[in-house]
């Protein structure tokens, strides 16, 4: 088990971890698997998106802006429920099969660490399963 | 493999099975891999999100309500598509990495059973594996 | 490791996907363990609902439609970024634990391959871990 450190770029923001994930998967040797991603915090999540045109991040965070506004009804006095609820719907984790050492993702497939109340210093923990 | 009940408060509801969820580890004897939780529902689903302020727990259900009202369109008899669209989205399943025996969380994460068509008797398979 | 292909039937189509999923959980001799799905595009995702009454899925639908419109804020050229910000809201994958060599799902579960920018045809990765 190791652990990924992104010292995230602005209030939402998505990372590309896909680089570091992968060198894990080859600091632990396994050749055949699955790696387990798990976000550690309660405002920021893990996705699976594109990884070639940075709009489709940005699109992503204007669509999840006008799905999770701040709302009149919300209680939380930290003001970040916009944020805790964007967490839920993205979710705190992701796997991705392993083969021959090295992660299986589509063409178009990169992994991101997504921040929704930043900019924070943010850990993932990388766990890679043999079988 | 083991199963976890919970009989839920309220039409829309999250309860903590952190502690409950940890008691199956701790009878499953793994030291170190990864724990999977799996709702065998289709209106209730799992999160991971704070842990300390229940407040956030209620925006995340005002939230969720906003996004998935009910709608005139919708043709499913039994009236409770907005339960199965919030759990489509939320999701019927989390994992969390376990390390000495122990859940790994962050500080402020808790694992919650997220309730939206109840109240009612929901199970939750918890299965942990090691590596 | 296996992949299940799916010849998807509009511009947004659930399809069950569960017997495929349960043939190659028995080809490949696991009686107990975890399931692994993962699908290998950005505009397409996985999620378990109700397998009985079609019109959940279409609600679902509905419901991803009236929450995730085109915007005019969005700038990614191809003029897909609802699909893509559906597929990060939906997610790219699934698990589903396996007890006896079948997938433990509960009675009104079915495992669905969302599409969200059809007709195409897809790849979904099937994983079967021990444990």
């Amino acid at each position: 088990m190791e652990q990924i450190e992104v010292s995230t770029g602005g209030r939402q923001a998505f990372h590309d971890i896909t680089n570091e994930v992968q060198a894990a998967i080859s600091r632990s040797g396994v050749q055949d698997g699955v790696c387990f991603l798990f976000c550690l915090h309660t405002t920021a999540g893990l996705t699976v998106n594109e990884n070639w045109d940075p709009t489709v991040q940005q699109d992503i965070g204007t669509g999840l802006d006008a799905i999770s506004p701040q709302r009149p009804e919300y209680r939380h006095s930290e003001g970040n429920s916009p944020a805790h609820l964007k967490c839920s719907l993205i979710g705190p984790s992701q796997f991705v099969p392993v083969a021959g050492g090295k992660l299986v993702l589509g063409t178009w497939q990169g992994v991101y660490l997504a921040e929704f109340d930043g900019p924070r210093r943010r850990k993932v923990v990388v766990k890679v399963v043999e079988g």
